[in-house]
């Protein structure tokens, strides 16, 4: 579905390129992730594999986020991804400057923008408090700060590193004060989400702690109680 | 739909990320695309723009091919396209470095073998002879040479400059005789594609001179005059 | 030579990568851009070709910057340009982020991070006012900023489109007080230069406008009358 | 110096962007290569690091090359180095396609072309025996075959998997008779070269076994007593 904002606070999922979520596999962790956001009443966004953004935004009543886009316009641009084409899938936003997929300055700038006149969401990761202000600077409907060493470590950023989500809640609405702003790296549980909460966020941008647990729903289940 | 192969002579049509060939209209030309191939007992495959190719792929019993994957084994890659996901979408296969799209050498060997491997079909795209006899030691299933200037002009390769067709077919099958060898640049009728043939080609890439059609069925039904 | 900072205003100088400003000609090039600022006791700052930088740097007194760094440390890293090797090179600084060669905004992070614990200054390019408050963040040595448009175009930015850089020297100051403001893109002449100072600039910063001059000298004498 | 070949058998000596080779110690590290080809009758060629080129080109009497370059004609190209300004240089000819600094096959066809037409030697590194193959087709003055795993680890290519070594020079010969062939990874003393040129192979790419050696004199008289 398309929006122009999402409900908060929200659990953002990445799937990013995992095995256990292609194909059918990517499709039913939707599915899973619409029920859970339903039944519980609460916020849940996904952003599936990129090859399947059309086929599973088209089938799940929660937003979906494309994982990654190009700085291009519509034209000859062969296998690039548009914003153009994310929002005909679609979506209702796009993750930007993921940590595993960084862009130019001047290209999130212009993802921006251009998202921002096409009613589509950004979601801009960041990896320090510096970058998340300067970033603020660009005005994204939201930035993720994520510190690159804990990533998929399983140590919880709001737990390990409480200062850098405070901080950046504070030093990013003080340049921005409607941005929405996430933490991630290494969530795992609701007790992570929770002090994520407690100390600010808005919600939690995560992978691997729902994608390669053993049961997904349970590990989602769990996650939302701290919401 | 998954294939060992692909019937020749055959009609690639890479849609790129025109606005013409995103969402529903992508949806609609695939549709048109399929319909073409069994009403008129021809070979056409199609690489649907890359968020939408698990929809299309599972609604069109033609080929569908990624425009582009990353030389990447299913992981922690956010926004990136493995070949393991393009398979489980649906598709027959991928192309592989196109003009537009350029991939270290190091990276096409990376995706032609392991393709190779999951039984996925790679068309590498090449700009000139010499780089097409490179390819060719490689042993993808497919090489379509495109000369970069005729790209998009209207003026077709195969009339513009026979010589690089009849002689990239030519040492191409030098190198590794089952290559299925394709053309591209400039195409736009059945004259183009019948010239093609005519000089040894397997079939014909082309992009613009379907999608940006006024009747994009009509610019179909002339271009398959020439198979 | 190495220097915490430059004096100002000052004219920099980027070579790119000009037949006119390759090898020999480069050298003298620079030869000619100190003899200039010495009789004529202005600053002027030259960043020469890569391979050229250390040739240079210990043959000239005045300070010289590298046109590109990448964010890495000394390391296995064969081709790439770190700050320590520019330091040891003996150049000032570096340019970073040139609208040819522009980084990710992660890697502009690090590079001001770690030039400053170098003491070598970074020049860090923008192309609006919007990036140039984003890099301000960073509290690089300098932002300079050009309006892709007009670089090479011979219109000067501060004639053509004065409010950028007034603008911009606002703005990034308002973000970081201490920040060395240039503007770049078309200057040609010293009324240019003098309309980019009287806008409130540290200073210019061009390439062909001296490079591809007739009478290189020529050229430089007219821009320092603006100075 | 400029030349239009290298004498064989050869070592050919990467310096990287290592600490051990910057500024300074880069350059006694080249004058110990000159003096040890010098006095000890044998063929050695330097890589210096990139801003030391120039510099080191005129200092030194062996053939020195370029770590890597751009595929890139003379013009405003910023921070980037083209084979044109690599030859003003002093250099004889350049690394191409480095595992660590890898290049699109367009762009390697375009650098050996254009270094072929300018009399610059390319020497092109390559990872398995497929691309070796692929690369003589584009019909280099040489190869240098180096297993990304091997790289750096001390354990040598020549000693370890003897059979990417003559298999190289086989197939890369039966291609492209004329092409030096190189192989690299690992090497780090005479026994190591010996066993390199036993297998066939014109000479040996190395990095760390030289610049990370607490003695690189002695380093490089065990190396060449290989030869």
């Amino acid at each position: 579905m398309n929006s122009t904002k999402i409900g908060t606070p929200v659990i953002v999922l990445n799937v990013k390129s995992y095995a256990e979520s292609m194909g059918r596999r990517g499709f039913e962790l939707a599915k899973v992730c619409e029920d859970v956001a339903t039944k519980q009443g609460v916020n849940i966004a996904i952003c599936p594999q990129q090859v399947e953004l059309a086929k599973i935004a088209s089938a799940v009543n929660i937003p979906c986020f494309a994982q990654h886009v190009d700085a291009l316009e519509p034209g000859s641009h062969t296998g690039f991804v548009t914003l153009e084409s994310v929002r005909e899938a679609g979506a209702t936003g796009t993750l930007v400057n993921h940590s595993e997929h960084r862009l130019r300055i001047a290209d999130i700038d212009f993802i921006v923008r251009r998202a921002s006149a096409l009613n589509l969401l950004t979601i801009v990761c960041t990896n320090n408090i510096a970058v998340s202000r300067a970033v603020a600077e660009l005005k994204p409907y939201s930035i993720a700060v994520e510190p690159p060493e804990l990533i998929g470590s399983g140590r919880a950023v709001s737990k390990v590193d409480p200062e850098i989500v405070s901080k950046t809640v504070e030093e990013v609405k003080a340049v921005y004060s409607d941005c929405v702003v996430l933490c991630g790296a290494g969530i795992t549980n609701g007790e992570d989400v929770r002090a994520a909460i407690n100390l600010g966020a808005d919600g939690v941008l995560l992978a691997s702690g729902v994608v390669k647990a053993k049961d997904q729903r349970a590990a989602l289940l769990d996650l939302v109680t701290g919401l």
